[in-house]
């Protein structure tokens, strides 16, 4: 045992570069797992909060032992969070949504997710283009601050959707959900658009310009993760994978799905919102084609894949938050930094409170023929506006990419961009996250009896239960239907295009590329 | 489409550099599952051959795409291989291994996998040192000429088991298997062993030494991965994660195991021994603590991440074998090179051969007063021969490891060895791999009928069906029991041992750390 003990003390210090922080690292995780699964049932904690506590935790032990040297294990790439973190959480969104209420509520979803992040950014880059050089931090260039916009207009709303309960609050859980995912894209897509912008002449025209760039990512993205969701399916169906093994079956939807971002990063796409389609793709078509065991554990080892995902970014974030260089290289007086916190976190509540509001009013508006249950109460407002309030992961890596070179930052102003986000996720997570359980449970008392883990529900299982569509209705019927649909789709036109869609799915999609339907195929 | 593609065009040079060798090495990855599922019933077909021909035609492509500038797109680093693909690969090995049948034979199969590969390593220096240089190949150290010892003594016998039907020869399965797993670990073990010896006296004191560092390694990565395996069952036993979310036992089991491993390098043990003890004791207790969702995703997950690795490794070794920069390194004529080969397969042939024959007749000596299923016959022999012909994945780290310093050749020796071991694994893959199910099929043609991938049926079913231990016999039938069991431990020394171990098992350890027999448990 000794010998042991002396043979690690002497590796730690002479031992292959990437073996020492990767062994600290998994070993941490394992730590987070099991204190996270301790304090389930805890009211104040969740996920997010216990990664960044222990990572804190391990940030200080770290700084000790290396003398006040350095408090992270690994230096942070944005690379290895766009290439290798980023995939799996996002591609579990889709594949894990409820693809129904999803597209129900899509108007509303893309209101939130899209013109939102618009508002959002404007607000957040116009509050601190004009109070930052007020509080003596000057040094952002143009682009920096529409950068600023974008990185704090990334919500993460995983610690709400702890709360939140799916069958109680459909519509609710709908839109946050639905936002988050979409504003993630968004907030990429725009960051993206913006490191292309002329900056020197920021008029009417270039405003429109990131309007078009924006556009041409969102469909081509969107179009690229369809193709390669689609071409999974329709090889999973014709070919039969699983006769032979159900290894082959789940192979080839992660490496497909894997594929299909890194192909998105390479055409400069938007690998976030194809690899979201590609899982809601995957979930609809591909995943009825495998066999019984294929869909238990692809359901699974997507969802694992997220959380050690989304668990090694919070462990980052805390451990990042005690880095003693950046720290250093910020040359400004501790009443400025506390000013610039304040100023982003104020804006942050303001820009979303800016769109949240006015667009649920729209959107009640624009769905006020429809049932009651479309409509969107005050309450459900203050939490929709709560729950985007955190900022996480995406936050973070778009900092890096925009304010260090390979992790590494070189100027006091980049140092402190970095330390500002790191400062205000840390905030947001825990000070709002831990607000969070409390504010719900007295806003809508009745989903608090049982909040726990929605997160094991979210399987594509409503699509088993949809009553298929007969193909031989009569002449008469189809014409009745006919005249009904019609007036249906000029009061509630989202729902309409979704049941012809069904039609459509169900009669040409689902035979080509598999679906409940035809379970019985020729395998 | 045609700014998607002169974007694509565009990006392949500019992009960041991690992300196009990653999309294409994906890619190509797809195409080989693909692939390798429609040749599935080819009978002159297996995964590796498949893998490895792709490799070599992508490799001819990127060849002829770059001007003849490189054939590979990824640079292979042993550290990937020993800290990526290696783990998952030797922990699925370990949990999908039949234990019943894996302790029932492991005195044979401890003799084939430890002492068969030190007479194979003997033969193999001895012979590469008295050849070599009449081939007017010079340069090589006495280190190296153990290591190459140790680098071809590695087997693969991935190729085999596709064979093999482990219900019609199960002894002959259970060698082979057991072997191979064995085999891995002792040659790496023993390459270490090699690293650290002062090969300045190689006299008797020093053999011992290697022997010595041998059994001290052998014993404490054993031991680490068996506390590992009982600490992840104590947990997930005590904690019953399986209340709030499957997810987070399938990742603590992923990372528990992950851990192990790189805990073991970290202490210079043989992580491979320490992954595949680990991965044994998390089939036998841990699996039976967890939902059975998750028993479901973990039996797949493990295997389709070792069968994304295997085939990852083979792709690369088809790519690599078309490095014109190393063969231009290598300044021995044709003839020459040859001779090298030629060499060094006959001495593969010979080495083998010399320990697989003595060692089965000792075994069957052995076993001779045993039923006769645990006979090896004359077949049988011939069969485990061939068996282990094929080199793989070890041998190709281990000689990266040896002769490459980051993947990168610098003298014309090491870049030799590098391109003979390539040429050694293509050859053997391809040829024997080749020939491996016509020579099973006329040898053994009982097992001919359906020796279809016997690899989904590889889970760690048999305890289910265990008969329970009755704990309150009779004192007399228990006397009597021991003296039976005396009698028996004389005759059959392994089985017995066995036999208590399982009524040690049942008693104690399946109590604290979980199984079949408690399924009713608190949680």
């Amino acid at each position: 045992m000794m010998m042991l003990l002396r043979d690690l003390a002497r590796n730690v210090g002479t031992a292959h570069a990437q073996v020492v922080p990767i062994t600290v690292f998994v070993a941490v995780l394992c730590l987070c797992l099991v204190v996270g699964h301790l304090l389930e049932e805890n009211r104040w904690m969740n996920e997010s909060i216990t990664a960044i506590l222990i990572g804190l935790l391990s940030g200080a032990i770290i700084l000790v032992l290396s003398k006040g040297k350095s408090s992270h294990i690994l230096r942070f790439n944005e690379e290895l969070f766009f290439i290798y973190l980023l995939p799996p959480i996002i591609f579990n969104a889709g594949f894990q949504v409820k693809k129904k209420q999803f597209f129900q509520n899509f108007f509303t979803i893309m209101l939130f997710g899209v013109v939102g992040v618009f508002i959002s950014t404007f607000i957040i880059t116009v509050g601190s283009w004009w109070i930052f050089p007020r509080l003596n931090f000057i040094g952002l260039t143009a682009r920096d601050y529409l950068a600023v916009g974008t990185i704090f207009s990334s919500t993460d709303t995983v610690c709400t959707l702890q709360v939140l309960h799916q069958d109680e609050t459909p519509l609710l859980y709908s839109i946050v959900f639905g936002e988050g995912v979409v504003n993630d894209a968004t907030s990429v897509v725009l960051f993206n658009a913006v490191q292309k912008l002329d900056v020197t002449r920021l008029d009417g025209k270039n405003a429109l310009h990131i309007v078009g760039d924006f556009l041409y990512l969102f469909t081509a993205s969107t179009g690229l993760g369809v193709i390669a969701g689609l071409l999974t399916s329709f090889c999973l169906k014709t070919l039969c994978f699983g006769r032979h093994s159900s290894v082959r079956e789940i192979a080839l939807m992660v490496l497909m799905a894997y594929l299909s971002y890194m192909l998105a990063e390479l055409l400069e796409l938007s690998g976030i919102l194809t690899v979201f389609f590609c899982g809601i793709l995957m979930s609809h078509y591909a995943w009825h084609n495998v066999t019984e065991s294929s869909r238990i554990t692809t359901r699974h080892v997507f969802a694992m894949m997220s959380f050690v995902a989304e668990t090694f970014i919070f462990l980052y974030v805390g451990m990042d938050a005690l880095d003693i260089e950046k720290w250093k290289m910020t040359k400004l007086s501790f009443g400025t930094l506390i000013g610039i916190y304040s100023t982003l976190l104020m804006l942050i509540l303001v820009g979303r409170a800016a769109f949240v509001f006015p667009l649920s009013a729209f959107s009640n508006y624009i769905n006020r023929r429809a049932d009651r249950t479309s409509t969107i109460t005050l309450k459900h407002q203050v939490v929709i506006w709560w729950a985007g309030l955190m900022r996480g992961a995406v936050s973070i890596a778009l900092a890096f990419k925009q304010f260090t070179y390979s992790g590494v930052t070189t100027d006091p102003v980049s140092a402190t961009m970095i330390t500002n986000t790191i400062i205000v996720v840390l905030f947001s997570t825990l000070v709002f996250g831990f607000l969070t359980k409390p504010l719900i449970h007295w806003l809508l008392p009745h989903s608090a009896a049982n909040g726990q883990q929605p997160r094991e529900g979210k399987m594509p299982k409503e699509d088993m239960t949809v009553p298929l569509l007969s193909l031989e209705e009569s002449a008469a019927t189809n014409l009745l239907r006919a005249k009904d649909s019609l007036s249906m789709l000029i009061e509630r036109p989202v729902h309409t295009i979704h049941s012809y869609w069904r039609k459509f799915d169900d009669a040409y999609m689902r035979p080509i590329f598999g679906g409940p339907s035809h379970i019985s195929s020729a395998c």
